[in-house]
């Protein structure tokens, strides 16, 4: 379902390794050599600001862009801001996936809309939590799966931006969250009916995403809340998810009670996953 | 799918067109008979009335019970409240479907309870706007769609209380509203992608549910909003809906931003028809 588009010397733009590159240039003098360090090991944070910046490198002038939420998303707004204030891209027009990207959106100064004044989405750029072998991924720990859902589904292109540790063998298999937001009435009923629907799955577990309290007083954390007013529910597997995806997916939305869930099948046009020997990228076919 | 189960003299219950006669008594007297006059032809509401007094006579003392919302529902709760009262019936634990409902039901004396508290119910009586001859319904053009499909649901027993008006031979026939209720972000992108599902379907319209300006001052209608805090978008079809009803389920469902759909699709035990010819009872085989 995908091929991989190594990294290759024809693509006019820099290698990513030259951005953490401590090596000093080589200098025309007869002075002893300087002691060469060894290239220092990118951080994670390295390796999401690499992958970032290179899907920043997609975006034109003029176009409609789609804004990410969570860590990997931010460099890539911090990117926008940045080409926009020195003049490299003009008349940006961005979506956010979420209230706090909003704000950060317009922190560095990115112009923005929403779905209704602009229906068609350019291009989408996002993070992801999990990124399977046919670039299916798990989304939406940071809460916001349903509104990334719907914005990046409305863009003719979806690139996804990655630090290679969020690749797995399959959907769930890292053993993290797979989100899932449902509507706050009868919450324990509709998360009752997920456990049913994974029932004998091994290691399977459900349960409610829950906020430190804002009063920081100690007491029993609150639900968490997301832009729409709904709660998570999270699901968790030993192996990852076995099955017929699309299917399962179907199983899912069927629940009364189910708004959405963070698998993002078939969405993604491309994956750009910055790791410590360089960046690859991933076309759906 | 499903028997005509008509009256039966066995059944011991009053024939419910009694409700309504006004036929005199015969009287053993020599004076001359008084002016027959024809019977009156039952309202609307008479029939509904019919219709849920017939499916109250389900319900037994002891039983966890969910509580429709509209005015056929309404019925049934003075009726279950009567009952009460008159000690024919003890120990009724209520789980209504709307904030409504909930008001009526305390309202008439009858206990309430939740899902969390009573996961299984063991009979729940509703209303419908549709029911086609197979038993599936459209409901929620009171806009309590998804909880009453949660609560429904979960019943060993859903029972459906209609006036013969609500027949239809398939659903959306009526050329009413088939609602579906979805997240306020972004409603009408939502609803563009819910035109597109529909396109080509002849007379096929999908509107924003609108209420009344609280204020009444006469300003633009605000969008109705559910006991979810959520939107309804209503689908309007000419000749109704054609097709795999399970298959455009899902296909609903699978649109980000749409939380639940107004079509109850093989989730009705039996329904109860009160007509000017009587009452006629559907189970589901």
């Amino acid at each position: 379902m995908h091929a991989v588009c190594s990294e290759t010397l024809d693509m006019a733009i820099p290698c990513p390794h030259l951005l953490y590159s401590e090596t000093p240039p080589v200098l025309a003098t007869l002075a002893p050599p300087p002691e060469v360090k060894p290239p220092a090991a990118p951080t994670q944070d390295d390796l999401k600001r690499i992958a970032a910046h290179r899907a920043v490198e997609l975006l034109e002038s003029g176009m409609v862009v789609g804004l990410g939420t969570g860590s990997t998303a931010a460099h890539a707004l911090d990117r926008i801001g940045e080409l926009l204030r020195r003049g490299v891209l003009r008349d940006i027009v961005g979506i956010p996936t979420s209230k706090k990207t909003e704000a950060h959106a317009a922190a560095v100064g990115i112009p923005l809309s929403d779905l209704h004044a602009h229906p068609i989405v350019d291009l989408s750029i996002d993070g992801a939590d999990e990124v399977d072998p046919s670039l299916n991924l798990v989304k939406g720990r940071g809460g916001s799966l349903l509104r990334e859902k719907m914005i990046e589904g409305a863009s003719r292109r979806f690139v996804v931006i990655v630090d290679e540790s969020k690749m797995v063998p399959r959907l769930g298999g890292s053993g993290l969250a797979v989100p899932v937001e449902v509507i706050p009435f009868c919450w324990g009923h509709t998360l009752g009916r997920l456990r049913i629907l994974f029932d004998g799955e091994p290691g399977f577990d459900a349960k409610l995403r829950r906020a430190a309290s804002a009063a920081g007083d100690g007491g029993k954390d609150e639900p968490f809340v997301t832009d729409n007013g709904n709660y998570i529910v999270n699901l968790f597997f030993d192996n990852g998810i076995h099955g017929d995806l699309d299917l399962i997916s179907d199983k899912i939305l069927r629940i009364t009670g189910v708004v959405e869930h963070g698998m993002f099948l078939g969405m993604a046009s491309s994956v750009i996953i910055a790791g410590e020997d360089g960046v690859t990228v991933l076309e759906k076919q």
